[in-house]
C-alpha cells in the first residue's frame, strides 16, 4: 500500500511517500509561506508530484492521502478554518485541493491529533489502547487516543487539552481564557512571561547573556540558564515544572492512559525536564494510575511530521472501511 | 432479553429485572449494611431471587446481570476495592460472588461510569457518540463516552474527573490531594467548607436556622438560603458555581462532547444551579465547543440506579461478542 502524507507547518510543508508500516520511501519539503492560497496550493501539489517520482511512483499508484495541518480545523468539511501562523489564511478547502488532483481519497487532521495517532500506530508504545500525545512546544497541543479511537469530539476540538483552566486568576491565554494550561507551559507564554519578570522587576540573571538580549530569550536560554545554576532561572523553572505536572495529572486523572508521550520540549531538553515532572506528578494524581502511565518524550524524532500525515491516510481508509 | 441489573450503594442495594431498551419489569431494595461480607452475600442473592420472581422469570431465563457499584474496583477480577461508604468491605470478589449462584455471565462497573452508560443507552440524549456524567453527589464522580465506547483506562479510573487539580493551592480533598474538583463542589467537601467559614467567622447566615444548628448545614440548606438571598451564601453559592463550571468547562475543552449529564444536585436544584453554570461557562471554554455541547440535568431520575445496573449488563454482552 502506498500512502501520501502532506504535513503543513507554518514555516514549511512536507510531501512524503510510505506505508501502513510508517516506512517512508521519499520525501520533500518547502516554505508555506506563499503570494496566495492558489500560489501554495500549486506549489503544493508541485511538491507531491516530485515526492511520488523520487519514489519511484505515479500517481494513480497512491492508494491513500493524509493531511497534517494547524488546527482549528474542519476535518469532516476538510477545511483550514484559521491556522495561528499562517497569516491570511481563512476558512481554506485543503482536502478539496488535493482532492480535485488524486483519484486517492483525501482525509486530514490537525497536527496533535496526527501526531496522537502516529504514537499509536508507529511509535515506541505502539498498539495500545489509551495514550496521550503533547506537543509541548510554543503552544501545548494534545491528541487523545481511547479505547484505540482518537478523540475527535463533537466540533474537532477534541484533545485541545492546552486550553483547559489550571487556575481562575491565572495569566492570559492567547485564546482569550485566563490560566490555561498552555498560559503556563506553552513555549511562547513562558518566554514572554520571563521577559516582563526580568524587564518589570530588574532581576539579575544568565538567561539574557545567553539568550542575546532581553527580547530573544526563549525556552532554550531559560533552560540553559536553570541548568546551569542560575537562581532566577532555576526558581522559575520549579513553578515551570510544576504546571507541566499540573496539566499531566489532570490528564491522567480524567483518562486513565497507558502512555503520555511528550514532543518539542520533552525531547530536546530530556531528563531535566522529565525528571521534575516525574518527581512533581504524585501530587496531582492517585498512586495506581500513576503507576502504569509512561511518561515519556516521543521517540519519533524528527520523522514525526511524516508519520504523523501518514497516520492520518491510515486511519483515514481504516474508518471508510478499506 | 431478560437483564438483572444488581445497584450496590453506601446504604442501600437493589436489584431489578429489565430489558435492553431500559424497561423495567421488577425491582426490589434491600439495606446494603451487613454484620459480615458473606451475610450481606446471602441476603442479596435472596433479594435477586424475589426480584426474578417478582418478574414472573425463572433463575435460568436472566440472559446477563450487570452490577453497579463504588470505586475504586476492579473490573476485570470483579473486586470491590475499598467502597467508601461500605465499612469493612475490602477486596470483595463481587461477580464471583454473584457468578457462583447463576449461570449468565456477570460484569461490573463503577456506579459513575454505570451511569454514563446508562445515559448512553437509556437517557434523553441516546445514541450520541461523546457523553459524560457526572453525579454531582456527596463527591464528583464521573463516567466518559467518547466515539461510543466508555474510557475504562488502564486501571478502571478513567474518568475520575473529580479528581483533576482546579488549583494545586486549594482546600485537601479526602482524597489525599490538594484542590480536586471534589474538594470545591462535592457536596460533603462544600458543607464541611461552610461550616468552618461560619465557625471561624462568626457568620451570620439563615443557612444555620434551615439546616437546624451548624453541624447539619448540607447542601440543601445551603440552596435554601441563597435562594432566599441570605448574603453570605449568595457569594458562596456563586463560587461554588463557578468552580462546578471551571471543571465542566475542561472536561469541553478536552473531550469536546455533545452533551454533559449531570446527577443529583442538578435535579434537584435545576435552574438554580444549572443557570449560572451555563452563565460562567463562557470564560472557560471556546466558544464553538461550547456552542454544541448540551449540558444538562439527568432525564432518568430515581430509575437510573437500576438503568446503570442494567446498561452494565448490556455493555458487558456487547463487548462478549454477543
Amino acid at each position: 500500500m502506498n500512502l501520501m502524507g502532506i504535513d503543513i507547518g507554518g514555516t514549511k510543508t512536507a510531501a512524503c511517500i510510505g506505508n501502513d508500516r510508517g516506512e517512508i520511501l521519499a520525501s520533500k519539503r518547502m516554505p508555506s509561506a506563499s503570494d496566495t492560497i492558489e500560489h501554495y496550493r500549486k506549489q503544493m501539489l508541485e511538491l507531491c508530484y516530485e515526492t511520488i517520482a523520487k519514489a519511484g511512483l505515479k500517481p494513480e499508484q497512491i492508494d491513500a492521502i493524509g493531511i497534517s495541518a494547524p488546527g482549528p480545523l474542519d476535518c469532516k468539511r476538510g477545511v483550514l478554518i484559521a491556522p495561528p501562523n499562517n497569516v491570511g489564511w481563512r476558512d481554506v478547502p485543503i482536502v478539496d485541493m488535493v482532492q480535485k488532483s488524486f483519484k486517492a481519497p483525501v482525509f486530514c487532521n490537525n497536527d496533535a491529533n496526527a501526531c496522537a495517532l502516529a504514537e499509536m500506530l508507529f511509535g515506541e508504545y505502539r498498539g495500545v489502547k489509551n495514550l496521550v500525545y503533547l506537543t509541548f512546544s510554543t503552544g501545548m497541543g494534545g491528541g487523545i487516543i481511547a479505547n484505540g479511537e482518537l478523540i475527535q469530539g463533537a466540533t474537532d476540538t477534541g484533545g485541545e487539552v492546552g486550553h483547559h483552566t489550571l487556575d481562575p486568576n491565572g495569566p492570559l491565554c492567547g485564546c482569550g481564557q485566563r490560566g490555561c494550561w498552555e498560559a503556563y507551559v506553552g513555549g511562547r507564554n513562558v518566554a514572554e512571561q520571563l521577559k516582563a519578570k526580568i524587564r518589570d522587576g530588574n532581576v539579575t540573571t544568565t538567561m539574557v547573556e545567553k539568550a542575546g538580549g532581553i527580547d530573544k530569550i526563549d525556552v532554550r536560554a531559560f533552560e540553559q540558564a536553570a541548568r546551569e545554576g542560575d537562581r532566577f532561572a532555576m526558581a522559575e523553572w520549579d513553578m515551570f515544572t510544576d504546571r507541566v505536572a499540573q496539566g499531566i495529572g489532570n490528564l491522567i486523572m480524567i483518562l486513565n492512559p497507558d502512555v503520555i508521550v511528550l514532543g518539542t520540549i520533552a525531547i530536546h531538553t530530556g531528563d531535566f525536564v522529565m525528571g521534575p515532572i516525574r518527581d512533581k506528578l504524585p501530587k496531582y494524581t492517585w498512586e495506581w494510575p500513576l503507576k502504569v502511565c509512561k511518561v515519556v518524550p516521543s521517540s519519533l524524532g524528527g520523522k514525526i511530521g511524516d508519520l504523523a500525515a501518514l497516520a492520518v491516510a491510515v486511519t483515514g481508509l481504516k474508518h471508510a472501511g478499506q
